[in-house]
């Protein structure tokens, strides 16, 4: 099953090796990874997706909590929650499909954030099946480069 | 000075540790890290920010460049590039307040998420300086919980 695990963690020099040594170390390929700041500066948020049976996963959160630079583990995927993840993708394009293009982009309420004479680039945002189903219908015109943030989530309540 | 770093990986066990290593190694602290996939399922583009000299940073460029499990490596910070960061965060809010944290989320442009008798949950996109403002201005009512994804980029041309 695939597990969406938030860690808070001290912002310290190599905490970030550290955990992800641990995931490796189990034996388990991390699908993404986000890494950012939070409301302190001296914490940094790491949001984790992996596959894995349920009570290996459990075994991990159980190492994590034990880390002296661990302060708080949680499994997203216990509870209600929302999860989002940002996407950047440079489409090829020509004078000709450009609107079609734009057409998709429009309906999956994307931005455009960057237009080039063989290209247009979006910046997109949603849960896992919106960015699959945007990137499916833009295969066909050619996917020039993209990059895309790992998921992300926070607890409803 | 700040780099963006792009770094096109195999996506295999244990590539993420391994990288994340290399930086620590160097004395280096990762200020953010977003490792999604891309149209390859066999290749994960890592995207991390550091700050420390060119000369330091061009070093670990050439190091990245030589890891088996290492695609491609470019620094984003030295030519024209679209930057974005995604944030998720639970404001506390009243029934007397709700309304103006409601007009300073629309302001940004961002999404409201979620509704609860006590919070809002806003979605935004920005480069680094929006966030900062949009949280700067939620901290007088009060954030309860924040995750961000660490920065993406892509090269214009």
């Amino acid at each position: 099953m695939e597990h969406l695990i938030s860690v808070l963690v001290e912002n310290r020099f190599g905490v970030l090796a550290h955990i992800a040594g641990l995931f490796s170390g189990r034996g388990f390929n991390i699908d993404s990874l986000a890494v950012g700041e939070t409301e302190d500066p001296t914490v940094s948020r790491m949001t984790i997706v992996v596959k894995g049976e349920d009570t290996v996963v459990e075994q991990i959160l159980k190492q994590l909590n034990r880390q002296v630079d661990v302060i708080s583990v949680a499994d997203l995927t216990d509870k209600p929650y929302i999860e989002r993840e940002l996407l950047l993708v440079k489409v090829a394009t020509t004078s000709k499909n450009r609107s079609e293009v734009l057409e998709i982009a429009d309906i999956f309420r994307t931005k455009i954030v960057d237009v080039q004479k063989d290209s247009l680039t979006i910046e997109a945002v949603g849960g896992g099946g919106k960015l699959a189903a945007l990137l499916d219908l833009l295969k066909s015109f050619g996917i020039k480069e993209l990059a895309r943030t790992g998921r992300i989530g926070l607890a409803r309540k």
